[in-house]
């Protein structure tokens, strides 16, 4: 009825979904696609390479709650696969399309350029399908709208990468443009009512009798959109909440109910005690890997533990697999009935989390980590974007007590280093997508930094307003901690920081550098309002001594020390 | 006997095959293992991330015939994914060690940090095997210096990459090290002797018979290591010789053998016309992909074709399976009949290849390709290594005569763009293990640079002597030419590339940057004895005009153009 080409159906999809930034590197089997980018309405942003660009694009559906990926066939989808795996893993739906050559060819088995030399067309798509939760092969125009609709609702729903192979001589193939009329439903499916009445009552009856109950939320809370949901039930309940490392900035950190920062012995004790002594934890979303959990050092008990997941609930030992939480909680809140509660929450709410600046103030000049993460709390705004790497940052965070609207935003379960910036770039650029003025603040070590250091490039080029606190100190310190504190493989290049960005082509209105090596030379830079406006790029060099850690991460990397040396005799 | 731990095995082994560095990055899982890496006698380099370490290992294991990458589980392994495709394509023996959680973590199916968080352990190396000649778990120490063995071996005679997985507690388990006092075996084994007698006598028959005959010497040959042979047989026959894109450096482009570059219609004519009109071309390695035969031009017949390969051989429709080129190479060259040949090389060889720097002098002062590649020839030296990227690089290249000795390194096939940067890096470091003193010099476009960049930085640190050509011509122009000649996409942001070895740590003394703009600044450049010295890292930004490209590129990237729209009815 309306005829329009494959890449128009697909783009416009995106866009439908909310996407209006694509990241990605062209290859000359997606050149004509990336035509019609435009086209739908969307802004194209190449990145300068393709691990880059896949960290962005998860850090941008971690703002914007989805993002899209192009990327060529072979060099391009294997460059980006470490950004799309991290992706899986840690739950971002990120829509990865990739240009491939003509069905043609790949019937002929033609010996192209970006082939394993062997005729087979299908090597990149076996590994892409084990860190996607759907893929296709786009090779039929008839099939085309159905498997492109099919894949963005998983990507949505599931939270997770899907995979797209879209061959040349598919891109401008037409097919019918009448059900672009139709957005793509996108809500989850409902828990079958039944089994989701039955679990919905067995969480009242323990929630109404819980003497101490608190609520921990997770990684999995954000990922899968449930914040809200959380939110009203703990305050219906006046339920203390806790969030976890991967779960931080899920919560209000300014709210009376908010206790802190949750990780088992990696804890702060009033933390701990709180929680593990509690008589029912109401567990959403948890991720519990081991450095989300110091090691896994949980001292809760499962006979007082809920756990509400997107695929299952599960009450002590009590599985309910399929009922998924976010109808769960919603019935919870609504059924709940506050006067029954043995729990009172007034006046029996944790202590006010607070920035410990002066506790661990200490009188020299160093800028010591223990110092470093309180007073940052002070620093940051509301509804900041604060961007943490793997290694000291990704510790040292916990300490930071988040004004309200901050989202946190790290990748603690996978963990790749170089991460960070990518998705600073992604998170800033989906921040001003979505109309609004927050500032992206990311605090990366020197070692993980250097990884993707160019995507610096493309902050400046977008006019992004990214603030950088690089943590200076000469290497792989988390590293250092598992082994080898003074080996030489976790050494790093000393590079002149404060001048990449103008190398990178920043003008001075651009970006701007700053040396920090000292306290006062620090508290005066959180002070300069010109400073903390965070327009543009802002790098700061901020100098750490090598051998220091935040509490959280000593006590973490002894921990995985052990378990990498545990040997079976 | 002679117990030694499962890393010292390892390690000593790869001392035992010519290997002297170890590139790769640092992660948790592998950190132990370093440690045994300067025991062996070998040296760790660490590279900036891992896909350029992978980059960098392939360009090692061109020069020194091997190559070792270590990376870390998930995060890193996959980083470097498209390295080791690449390798794979073009067959590059690296033997990929990737240091991994422990057995006992991995039967427990622990939640750990670079993990897609599912308690699978197998994923990566799934993806892994299928772009590996071998690949092995060493959980069982019994079974360890076995699988390393065969491992090597694999990678040594098939010429492509093995992937090793190290658990953490096997890193430190005792091993059989009496074993060690014994080298693996290296060679090929033999062809079944009848069966290569067969194949040798009817090659000897088209031999003598030919009256025009020539030898195609393509990238094959020289991974396989059989140039040698070839050089043998071309010399004892007085053949004509010529080499493909991807064979090029293959063969003494001073010795009056030499005829040119042969690609299809991308070759000169004199050439074409030589190869073309050929009774019996004895083609050698051939991988005849589409950038390497400027897209499946050739014109040649399969009834004038002999063709040597690493697997088979085939004699004009005849395939004799199994039959591996260099016991056959050998004996042809053994039991040719000078006297028997029709053909009598004495003043019928071709016509000598020169740089014709002259001819393409246009008047103006801008830089252009079709100047550049001639003039480039004079100005190598014996026994340079050559290194071209993706992009005009590789195909002006074809316009460049080699002095004797010198090696070019390309990656055609895979073709993906920062490769060079890292490649360069790994042959330096090879040419420098290997005790000489040859220059490495790079031509690279702006584009691809980008990708890599950081790389720059392990070049300095090392204090490697690698001249670099960074071909400024404002963005993708081979991929302009395929498609979107002014689309933005095409387009990249504008760095300072002068000032970049700066920013990566380098001294005065370290590296040296020169922006030229003009023929004259490029002549005066090329004839500074102190350039031409080639000490230390030099990076020429080098500015060249947008839409401008080499001869063959215009013709291949048509021919790419018409591929990719195809489309079927
Ligand atoms: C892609 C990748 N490669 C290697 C690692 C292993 N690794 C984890 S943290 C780290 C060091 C980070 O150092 P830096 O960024 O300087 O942080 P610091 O702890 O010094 O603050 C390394 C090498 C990884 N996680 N990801
Ligand atoms: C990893 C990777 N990403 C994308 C591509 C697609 N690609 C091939 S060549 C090229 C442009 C190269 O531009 P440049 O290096 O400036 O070379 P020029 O042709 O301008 O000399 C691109 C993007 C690729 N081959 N590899
Ligand atoms: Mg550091
Ligand atoms: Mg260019």
């Amino acid at each position: 009825q309306k005829p329009v080409t494959v890449a128009e159906y697909l783009f416009t999809r995106l866009h439908q979904i909310g996407i209006r930034s694509v990241h990605g590197l062209p290859g000359d089997f997606n050149l004509v696609a990336l035509d019609y980018i435009p086209k739908a309405g969307l802004k194209w942003v190449g990145s300068v390479n393709e691990l880059n660009a896949a960290y962005a694009a998860d850090g941008y559906a971690r703002i914007k709650n989805i993002s899209a990926l192009v990327t060529t066939f072979g060099v391009g989808e294997l460059s980006a696969i470490n950004g799309i795996a991290g992706a899986f893993s840690e739950h971002v739906p990120i829509v990865h399309i990739v240009g491939c050559p003509s069905t043609i060819s790949q019937r002929n088995g033609m010996l192209l350029h970006h082939t394993l030399g062997n005729g087979d067309f299908t090597v990149f798509y076996t590994m892409a399908e084990q860190i996607a939760c759907n893929s296709a092969r786009l090779t039929t125009p008839a099939n085309i709208p159905d498997q492109i609709d099919h894949a963005i609702r998983q990507c949505y729903i599931r939270s997770r990468p899907v995979y797209l192979m879209l061959p040349t001589d598919m891109v401008e193939k037409k097919v019918e443009g009448a059900r672009l009329e139709q957005a793509i439903d996108l809500t989850e499916p409902p828990n079958d009512p039944a089994r989701e009445d039955y679990v919905v009552d067995v969480v009242l009856r323990y929630l109404h009798a819980a003497r101490t109950p608190v609520v921990l939320v997770d990684a999995c809370a954000v990922r899968h959109r449930v914040v809200d949901e959380v939110q009203a039930l703990v305050e219906k309940a006046k339920l203390p909440v806790f969030v976890t490392p991967m779960g931080k900035g899920a919560v209000d950190e300014d709210s009376d109910a908010y206790g802190g920062v949750y990780a088992g012995t990696g804890s702060h004790p009033a933390v701990s005690q709180q929680v593990e002594s509690s008589d029912l934890v109401l567990s959403v979303g948890a991720l519990k890997s081991d450095f989300n959990t110091t090691g896994f050092s949980y001292r809760t008990s499962q006979l007082s533990m809920i756990e509400f997941h997107s695929t299952h609930c599960t009450v002590r030992y009590s599985e309910y697999p399929g009922v998924r939480m976010r109808g769960v909680l919603r019935k919870v809140t609504e059924r709940l009935d506050v006067d029954k509660m043995v729990w009172k929450g007034e006046g029996k709410l944790p202590p006010r989390v607070v920035n410990k600046v002066e506790d661990n103030r200490d009188p020299g000049q160093e800028i010591k980590q223990a110092y470093f993460w309180p007073r940052i709390g002070e620093y940051l705004k509301e509804r900041d974007i604060v961007v943490t790497e793997t290694g000291t940052a990704n510790f040292g965070i916990w300490e930071t007590k988040f004004p309200r609207g901050v989202t946190g935003v790290n990748q603690i379960l996978w963990g790749s280093i170089g991460w960070a910036v990518g998705a600073a770039q992604g998170a800033a650029l989906a921040a001003r997508d979505a109309g609004s003025k927050r500032r992206t603040v990311l605090f990366v070590g020197d070692g993980a930094f250097q990884l993707t250091v160019q995507e610096l490039s493309t902050m400046i080029r977008l006019g992004l307003d990214i603030t950088i606190f690089l943590l200076y100190n000469e290497g792989f310190t988390i590293e250092r901690f598992i082994h080898g504190m003074d080996a030489g493989y976790n050494d790093i290049a000393r590079w002149q920081y404060a001048d990449i960005p103008r190398v990178f082509g920043a003008t001075e209105k651009q970006a701007r550098s700053f040396v920090i090596k000292t306290k006062d030379e620090l508290e005066r830079l959180l002070k300069d309002p010109s400073f903390c406006d965070g327009k543009g790029v802002q790098l700061v060099e901020l100098w750490m001594p090598r051998e220091d850690a935040p509490r959280a991460l000593k006590i973490t990397t002894e921990v995985a020390a052990r378990t990498n040396a545990l040997v079976e005799e």
